[in-house]
C-alpha cells in the first residue's frame, strides 16, 4: 500500500472527528441515564469495535465510525450520574487546556523545548506550596498519586542515606514505613517496588472513623527500633479512598519530629480542603510535613492525569536524588540558566505536561471558584466519601438472622451489575475490615444537580427492592 | 467571589479555544522558521503569560489571551524544523486520538469504567507482540520509556526471587545489572528507585557504532560472579539515544541464556524498525528477549505519553509482582470476568489511557502505512540519527592546533544559542566520551520535506560560517 500523508484530507477529518466528540460530550449530561447501550460483554465489544489492526489502513468514513464507537460504548465518567471514582465531572477551561497540551506536545524536561511550561509548573506548585503553608519549597508533577507517594519514600530514605542511591540497600538496616491500616494501597506497592519490601510497612490501627491513632503509631515505632529496625517515614493520608478520613497531622508531626521522621501526606483525595477556608481544618499541620502528595485530577476536575508532589525542602534534595545528568539532554554550557532545565528532579525522561491544564481552570475560576467547588461538595459531618448499605426489604428486621451478612454482602454487587446493565449510572462498592459490601458515593462533580442526587437515592431504591 | 458553572458559557469557550490552538497549529508548517517569537527570558516571559493565579477567577477573553499566549511562546514541536528530540511532527488521527481520551477522561484500572480501553489496550499489545515474533505474552502501556525499563527490572528480580516483594532486598545477595555504556541513563536512575544502587549497574564497552560488545559483557558477567553478585539482567538497546546504534540481539540473546538471565531490550526509540520489513533484522534476536520497551510517542509520532512494556511471559508475572489485591478497587465478587480490571498489572492506580491514539492511527495508515514512515526516515548506512560536528572556515585545517577540541567545543551552543534567538529551528547536540559538542540531527516527521533538510544546512552553515 501507497501511505501518502495528506495534510488536507487530515485536518478535514480532525475536525470531523472534533465534532463527533464535542456532540457525544455535550449530549451526554442532558439526557437520561448515563446515555450508553446495555453493559456489552466483551467478546461482543470486540466484535462491534472491530479491533483488529491491518496492514492496509482504512478510509476516514470507516475512520470516523471508530471514533463514534469508542465514544459510544465508552463510560461516561463526565456524566453528573458517575458515582463510582475519585474522578468524575468535567470542567471546560480544564479541557481547553488539555486539548492545548495534546497540541502543542512537548516534553517537560528542559526549558528550551518547554519555556512556558516550565514556568507554569512552578507557578502551580507555588500555589499549591502557599496553600500547604509553605513559603518556598520545591515539587514536581508525577503521573499519579500512587509515584508520587513513591517519589516521598525514595526521597526519605535518600534524605537518611545518601549513599543508598550508588550503593542500594545492602549494608543498610532495615527500613521501616508506618501508615494507617486504611491508607492506600500505593504505600505497599511502592515499598515493593523501592527494594523495602511490603513486611516492613507497619499498619498503624485506625479509630472508627478511619484516622491513624497517633498512640497506636508511637508503640509501633519503639516497636521497630528495638527490634532492630530504622524507621524513616510515615504515610499519613488526608482523605482516605473509603471512608474519607483524615489522618490527625499535628499530632503525628509530634511524633515525626520526635523520632526523625519524615512526614509524608498522601493527600491525593483530600488535598483540595485546603481550598477552603472552612474545612482546611482537616489539614491542620500539614505545613510541619516534610512531602505532600495532592491529584487535582480527583476533586479538582483537571482531568486525568493531574498530580502534584510538593516538598517542603530547599536544599535540591529532589535533584540531587534523582538526577542522572545525561549529557545528551542537561548540557551545562547552554545560553540559559540551566537550572530551568527541570527534567533531572524526575525518575521519569519524558514527562507529560500535567500543569497547564490545572493553571488554565485556578486562572479561570480563581482560588476562590475553586474553594467554592470544595465548599459545595462537602457532606455533614466530614468531607465527601458518604458509605451506606441498601438493606432490601426482604433483610430488614433481619439482622439476627445467622446468615444476615452473608445474604447482606450481595446486596450491593447485584445491584451494581444492575446499573451497569441498564446504564443508568454508576457507583462503586466494597467491603472493609467487618464490614460486608457496602457503597461508597462521593458527590463533587460541579455538574451533579439536586435531581440526581434524588435519582441516585430513587435508583438504588428500584434497582433493590425487589431482593 | 461567587462562582457559578455555567455550562453554555464554557462550551462557547471551549470551542473558541480549540479553533485559536488548531489555527496556531496549521499556521506553524507554512511559514518560514518556526513561527514563534525570538527566545524570551524566563522573567520576561512570565510577566507576558500573566503567571499569577489569583483569588477571583478571569473573563473569558483574558482567557482566550492565555490560551493564544501559551500557544504563541511555547515550542512548536510539531513543526518540520523541529529537530530536537526523538519526537517531533503530528499525526492527525493520533491526535484525534488524543483529544477524544482527553475528553473521554477514564483510567485503565478496571473493565467496568474502561471497557473499550481495556479492550483497545489488549489488541495494540497483541499487535506490537506480534512484531517482536511472538504469539502470546502480556504488557502494559507505562507513563514513558524510564518506567517501562523499571517494570522490566522489578519483574526480573522478582522471578528470580519472589520474596523480595514483601521482604525487601534485605537477606539477598548483591543483584547487579548490565547495561551498555551508550545505554539509556533511565537504567541507572531506575538501579537507584530500586534500591539496586548504580554502582551495580555494570556498564559494558561498546563498538565504533556504539553497540554493545558481547566479549566484554560475558568477561564482565563472570567478574561480577566471582565477586559474589549476582546478575540477574541485561538491558539491551535497540537505538541508542545520541547514535541511534543496535546491540546483537542474537549474540547477547545467548549469554543471557548460558547464564540465566532476564535479557530486557529497551528499543523505546529503535523498536519501530519491527514494522519494517527491510530493516527489522536490526532486531534480529528480539524475540528470545524476555522483555522490550517500546515509545510510539518518538518515531512513531503517536504523541506524548505513549511506552509500552512487552513480556514473553505467559504465567501473569507482571500481575504478581505488582498486584496489591485492593478490594474497593479489584473486587473479585463482580459480575463480569475479573481478569479484565488490568489496573493491578501496575504499580500505578490511576493510568492514563494511553493506547487509543495509537489504536487510531494504526487503524488509519495500516501497520504497511507506519512501515512506509519508517523506511523513509532511514539515512545510510542505519537508522535515523546523524551526529556531526560543523567545522566553521576559522577552524578549518587547524586540526593539529593545541586548542583546536576545546574551539571545536565551542561551536555547537553557540550555533544553537543563535538558532534559538532567531527561532529558526531546533537540534540538540552534546558531547560524548571522547568526542567533544556534536550535533544530532533525527529526521522521521511525516511533515518533512527534503525543502527542510535543504533549510536545516543552510542554516546551520549561516549561523556558523562567521566563527
Amino acid at each position: 500500500m501507497k501511505y501518502v500523508f495528506n495534510k488536507t484530507m487530515n485536518k478535514i477529518c480532525l475536525a470531523e472527528y472534533y465534532e463527533i466528540y464535542i456532540f457525544y460530550l455535550q449530549r451526554s449530561p442532558r439526557v437520561e441515564g448515563m446515555d450508553r447501550y446495555s453493559f456489552p460483554e466483551p467478546e461482543e465489544l470486540a466484535v462491534l469495535l472491530d479491533l483488529e489492526l491491518r496492514d492496509t489502513g482504512e478510509p476516514q468514513g470507516k475512520l470516523l465510525k471508530r471514533v463514534k464507537d469508542v465514544a459510544k460504548y465508552s463510560i461516561k465518567t463526565s456524566h453528573p450520574r458517575f458515582f463510582n471514582q475519585l474522578f468524575a465531572g468535567v470542567d471546560y477551561h480544564s479541557m481547553a487546556g488539555r486539548f492545548l497540551t495534546e497540541a502543542l506536545n512537548t516534553n517537560l524536561y528542559t526549558y528550551e523545548i518547554a519555556p512556558v511550561f516550565v514556568l507554569v509548573e512552578a507557578e502551580v506548585l507555588r500555589g499549591m506550596h502557599r496553600l500547604v503553608g509553605w513559603t518556598e519549597g520545591d515539587g514536581i508533577f508525577c503521573p499519579g498519586g500512587s509515584i508520587s507517594n513513591m517519589y516521598a519514600m525514595n526521597l526519605a530514605r535518600y534524605q537518611l542515606f545518601p549513599e543508598i542511591k550508588s550503593r542500594g540497600l545492602w549494608g543498610l538496616p532495615r527500613l521501616t514505613i508506618f501508615t494507617s491500616a486504611e491508607s492506600h494501597y500505593s504505600v505497599k506497592k511502592g515499598a515493593a517496588l523501592l527494594g523495602i519490601g511490603t513486611d516492613h510497612v507497619i499498619l498503624v490501627k485506625v479509630d472508627d472513623g478511619g484516622r491513624m491513632i497517633p498512640e497506636d503509631l508511637e508503640e509501633k515505632i519503639k516497636l521497630a527500633k528495638s527490634e532492630g529496625s530504622v524507621p524513616f517515614l510515615v504515610s499519613c493520608t488526608s482523605g482516605t479512598t473509603v471512608k474519607g478520613a483524615f489522618d490527625p497531622l499535628d499530632h503525628i508531626a509530634n511524633l515525626c519530629e520526635k523520632y526523625m521522621l519524615w512526614m509524608h501526606v498522601d493527600a491525593a483525595w483530600g488535598g483540595s480542603v485546603l481550598f477552603s477556608s472552612k474545612h482546611r481544618h482537616l489539614m491542620k499541620g500539614v505545613d510541619r510535613a516534610n512531602s505532600v502528595a495532592w491529584n487535582p485530577h480527583k476533586m479538582l476536575v483537571a482531568g486525568l492525569q493531574c498530580s502534584a508532589l510538593l516538598l517542603r525542602d530547599t536544599t535540591n534534595l529532589l535533584k540531587r536524588c534523582h538526577s542522572a545528568s545525561a549529557t545528551y539532554l542537561f548540557q551545562q554550557d547552554k545560553f540559559y540558566d540551566v537550572n530551568l532545565d527541570t527534567g533531572d528532579k524526575s525518575v521519569q525522561c519524558s514527562r507529560k505536561v500535567d500543569c497547564l491544564k490545572l493553571w488554565l481552570m485556578w486562572k479561570a475560576v480563581g482560588s476562590a471558584g475553586l474553594e467554592a467547588r470544595v465548599d459545595k461538595a462537602f457532606i455533614h459531618p466530614e468531607f465527601v466519601n458518604v458509605c451506606f448499605w441498601y438493606i432490601p426489604p426482604s433483610l430488614r428486621g433481619k439482622e439476627e438472622n445467622a446468615d444476615y451478612q452473608e445474604q447482606l454482602s450481595k446486596v450491593a454487587p447485584l445491584i451494581k451489575e444492575r446499573m451497569m446493565k441498564e446504564g443508568t449510572m454508576m457507583v462503586g462498592y466494597q467491603p472493609q475490615e467487618n464490614r460486608v459490601n457496602f457503597f461508597r458515593v462521593v458527590a463533587f462533580s460541579p455538574l451533579i444537580s439536586q435531581k440526581d442526587m434524588d435519582f441516585f437515592l430513587n435508583e438504588i431504591e428500584r434497582l433493590g427492592k425487589n431482593m
